[in-house]
């Protein structure tokens, strides 16, 4: 601490380290006190941001004015310096995925409650404004009953040509965003996942997962289907969500999308569609009289938050947000995917 | 026959024994010489259209010039009329899907041969444009390598208010629409399939499915989705279509829709986006520059070809398209489907 304001060192400036470090600019009673990279670029990205970089990480565990030390390294090496943080009295902040295997994670939360330290993963996304706006839309029952839900990241680059091609690094995109959208999915539904099943694809890595499909049976019937493509040059809506009464889109971070509803169940008459070589009468569209479009109910939210969260849970003042047994919780639902796609089976959860 | 003209009588003037009767109406050489239906109300629409309706089957079996009976009743009747057609000596145009179990339809097959006539299913979804535009992008390899095709098709009227609600007639969305796209799919792609994954859904009736969702895996590796959906208010696209160069989206019927395309692997450099709570490279899009978005290659076909094939298949001037070995492997697939979607399996099919 100096004065009233927690001290974090940053571990690993990379695309991640960077983003927390422009973030905690803007929270208070936070500042980044140093920075250590293994890679030299990296320290001298440090310097020529105002922020004077550790000769070593040993440096950073002695430096008594370290409160926090925040985790940005590959996922590989995420243990080792979390749990030396911890040992060497610092509270930690830990990049997602936390581990790639769940019994390491477990190592850590003992370490950390041995220690009587905070251990917090920086599930950032559970602050992404599409997610709270699809989680209000469940929360609230606006499409009455759900029963299916779709979640889709997708992009065109393939994997990013680093450590994340990796499989010895924690490489794939299945720990890089399924981490992500998993955990957003178990903060959404309050019910056990009874059976898994996915798909990985091989498009641009025969290493790693360079995308996956996922699809969640909960315990109360919902199916919550995940993806992640990385060789989509169309996309699909980020969001789509089917209730009883009524479908929601959320088509892209930038919320745009609708949400159409039912007001009228009586009037089902429809008018067949005549396609090239058939009609329907099932798969006609609705007349406008049947049903009503609104806007999204767009949800807001802050990212610092989290920070401010983490201090407050140091000093008692709250509880942690981002708890440890759901993060732990993701790790081994990745691990039951990872067990489905490369078995082909449906896999039991916790049923 | 009449002069040169097939004799066609429709049993079950119901949607789809209308729909006959408009297109062949059209067709040269084919004409329309009776119909029956156990409703009055269907005796009576028929007189009106300028039909004689036959007063019973029987006596649709006993009228010499009838050349064809084309059944379109409820599923559960097809096998019984059809069996009875054939040995009285009639050619047999069935509807989809031929019956309701595979081991039905191996009967009629054996029956056909028996008699010596033909036995033709109605698998008419084989010449809609939409599907002849995904075909050619799968055949010309427009996408470069395939790895995954989704084929859906969404309403929100629930399911038909008739038979279709009652699993003793053969009710449900897997054989009403699914025996459609699963066809296609089968169509499409020159391989077997190792692996079935299906989810029912039951939003509106509990009785039969209203909906599904399935996954194939080929042989080859490509991976295959299809759903109905009969409580979807906003439709996804009909068809999206990915290869490891570029991806098709084929929105609607009205083949509406574009395929894009890499012509720039090089230029990968990406600004990333931020969305409220983090940012991601991996899934920025990708600049103008490195891809190209054409129109779709659309395809057109003519439905009255499938009564032209027929016509030349009995005279042995053509091989008939739609083959019942091809019927008979979509029947087998959907009972796999079923017991993937009955028991929450992976079910090996022609591993």
């Amino acid at each position: 601490m100096v004065g009233n304001t927690f001290q974090v060192a940053i571990v690993g400036l990379g695309g991640m380290g960077n983003w927390h470090r422009e973030l905690i600019a803007d929270v208070e009673n936070m500042e980044i006190c140093g920075s250590f990279d293994i890679k030299e670029e990296r320290q001298q990205f440090a310097r020529e941001h105002g922020i004077t970089p550790y000769n070593s990480f040993e440096e950073v565990l002695q430096d008594e004015k370290v409160d926090i030390v925040l985790c940005a390294t590959p996922n590989d090496a995420h243990k080792d310096i979390v749990i030396r943080a911890l040992k060497a009295g610092k509270h930690a902040i830990c990049e997602k995925p936390a581990t790639m295997y769940s019994k390491d994670f477990e190592k850590m939360m003992a370490v950390a409650k041995e220690c009587g330290k905070l251990l917090v993963v920086h599930q950032n996304r559970r602050w992404d404004e599409d997610f709270r706006t699809a989680k209000k839309i469940y929360d609230e029952n606006m499409l009455g009953s759900m029963f299916r839900i779709e979640s889709r990241v997708h992009g065109s680059r393939g994997i990013p040509g680093d450590w994340r091609q990796e499989p010895e690094h924690g490489g794939g995109m299945l720990l890089d965003w399924g981490v992500h959208i998993l955990d957003q999915a178990l903060q959404m539904i309050p019910y056990k996942v009874s059976k898994v099943y996915s798909s990985f694809t091989h498009v641009t890595n025969e290493l790693v997962d360079d995308g996956f499909t996922c699809e969640l049976t909960f315990d109360n019937g919902l199916i919550y289907m995940l993806e992640v493509g990385t060789s989509n040059f169309i996309n699909l809506p980020r969001w789509y969500l089917l209730g009883q009464n009524g479908t929601a889109v959320i088509e892209d971070w930038d919320l745009s999308g609708k949400i159409t509803r039912i007001t009228d169940w009586s009037k089902n008459d429809a008018v067949p569609i005549r396609t090239a070589a058939g009609l329907t009468k099932t798969m006609a569209p609705r007349t406008e009289e049947t049903i009503h479009t609104d806007p999204l109910p767009i949800v807001r939210a802050d990212v610092h938050d989290y920070y401010r969260n983490v201090m407050d849970a140091i000093s008692g003042k709250a509880e942690i947000i981002v708890k440890n047994d759901e993060v732990l919780r993701v790790l081994r639902l990745m691990e039951a995917i990872k067990k489905s796609a490369e078995d082909h089976i449906v896999v039991d959860f916790e049923a």
